[in-house]
């Protein structure tokens, strides 16, 4: 901590996102001078690959952020309340990716390319948002600054990956047993994924709509400082590995034509526009896994309504959606000197 | 042809959904006391499956069609433009399950649960709609009757079976190729279909619209019998074998609540309400596979707008979406006196 000392923890190494955010912080090198792995007890002692070499993973404790400058978490929203807390207490920033406190009016909840100025705020927590939603936002802000969106209507096509590890293997599992005429195994979702379509993420809450629909909806109206924005969703899980999609169709105040928006887009931060139907070119989830950029592509204009656009969004859900967020606002806080190395 | 003789030919077979309609004329107890399948000279001499035993398969050409009452037509656009004139010319009602006359003023577009009066002034051919439109269709036309539907905005989850046996062999065989460390053949689709989304069906055209979402939008207007409903729609194929599923979200005139909704639409005909989210219970392409209603579930108030709704839509495409449609238009013919036996 100081004297040229950037010690950072990633808590929940072991996990799909951990194990990403221990890449992303090597593939950008951050320039931290201790890299601190950290699990629970029943990964302690296990190894995970880092900068060429392997992080011997220590069990979580409330000791364990003591001497540390950033924590990344992603080991879900209960260990995160548990062990959160006592790494603010050490004088630690944690960098959240649970739900736990995305919605707490006292913790920012950033994406860098669309609310930077917002981590200045922090008390100690950054919440990193849903992975649907942050893929979402870094695409509909630079089009909301130019013609203020009014409503935004959004299905998406959400991977395994999401889940983590488990749901990774679980698709896997069912392909191979389908394949060889067996039954498949249902764990990890409430019906089989294979060759098949959920219309369910996470669980149900008011007026049907599931805690991921929900989120969708209140996470863009608090990244992007602006509650008139009026937003609906349906998330939908399906058979991909890697790389969520999202079907958008959005209302603005101003006229945007599709070609002022791929112009727009084009100049975005974070964005690849990826739209040339001529030659069959748009995003797709098998293109955007292992990739850092939102593309954006299938840009048309909505002729039901007078200023309408439809947009398909597509990212790395656990990279941009996930690890990749996460390092950047923990850039930003090195740039905005609210950590100092 | 009369005289207690009711002869049926099903024009394309061998394919997905001309094996379908012999299962369906099979299964529902068409009164057909002749049944011909019929193919391209490439599948003449084969044999297909019907009603415990097996038809043999007769190349069609001009004059296949002599004797014959009614034509069930699935071998794509070039072969009904060429053969359904000789038919009709023949005294044979054609129901041609392609493109090729769908939005001709002359032609009526049929779904028997929205427009069955439509059959009535037929000339020798009826169109069968568009998989997409005609689950669509069915489950908004008791919504429009009690709230006037002014927009839909509609997103597809749409199965390999739409494209035909070639496509559900390639998703089949890229699964394997990838399991087995192979590089996977593209062939059928434009890109990998295996653990993808493609954001494509049909060929683009105006407004970088592509013609799958230009058919949702025009024949949604002329089944419905009212061109000021306005349809956007994003048409997206994913790694799914049967069942094609949309999101799919209403603008009403008149407040229609969920509760509402799900009370008109568990007496509409042919729709199934499978909406219990507290039980997980909604509709999945896996068990809509095989079965002939069109289910609709996820039912919610959106509100974004005064009155809106969400819809998740899932139907067996190759039976609703085809087959059973154009069984159904068969039937009607039957029951309205337009083809006496």
């Amino acid at each position: 901590m100081g004297g040229g000392e950037l010690v950072v923890a990633v808590a929940g190494a072991t996990g799909a996102v951990g194990r990403e955010m221990l890449k992303t912080l090597e593939g950008r090198a951050f320039p931290a001078t201790t890299v601190k792995a950290l699990a629970s007890s029943r990964s302690a002692g296990t190894t995970v690959p880092f900068a060429g070499g392997e992080l011997i993973v220590e069990e979580m404790t409330e000791k364990s952020f003591e001497g540390v400058d950033i924590a990344l978490f992603s080991a879900g929203g209960s260990t995160s309340k548990q062990f959160a807390p006592f790494a603010v207490k050490s004088g630690c920033v944690v960098i959240d990716n649970s739900s736990a406190w995305r919605m707490d009016p006292e913790v920012p909840l950033v994406v860098p390319e669309v609310n930077p100025e917002d981590v200045d705020w922090h008390k100690g927590i950054i919440a990193n948002p849903n992975c649907s939603t942050i893929q979402m936002v870094v695409a509909l802000k630079p089009l909301h600054d130019v013609g203020k969106i009014k409503r935004v209507i959004v299905s998406t096509y959400q991977a395994v990956s999401g889940t983590g590890q488990k749901a990774i293997a679980e698709l896997e599992t069912q392909v191979r047993q389908l394949f060889n005429s067996q039954e498949p195994d249902v764990k990890v979702y409430p019906h089989q994924i294979a060759f098949n379509c959920l219309p369910q993420i996470d669980v149900f809450s008011d007026g049907d709509y599931t805690f991921e629909e929900i989120k969708m909806i209140k996470e863009t109206n608090k990244i992007m400082g602006d509650d008139s924005i009026k937003v609906t969703a349906t998330t939908v899980r399906v058979p991909v590995f890697y790389g969520h999609s999202e079907s958008v169709n959005i209302e603005t105040e101003k006229k945007i034509t599709a070609k002022e928006a791929r112009a727009i887009l084009s100049q975005a931060p974070g964005v690849v526009v990826y739209d040339n139907p001529a030659e069959k070119i748009y995003p797709m989830p098998l293109m955007a896994g292992g990739e850092d950029p939102v593309f954006v592509g299938r840009i048309r204009e909505d002729n039901t309504i007078e200023n309408g656009l439809h947009l398909w969004i597509v990212a790395d859900n656990i990279r941009k959606g996930a690890a990749l967020n996460a390092v950047q606002i923990a850039e930003l806080l090195l740039e905005r000197g609210q950590v100092r190395v």
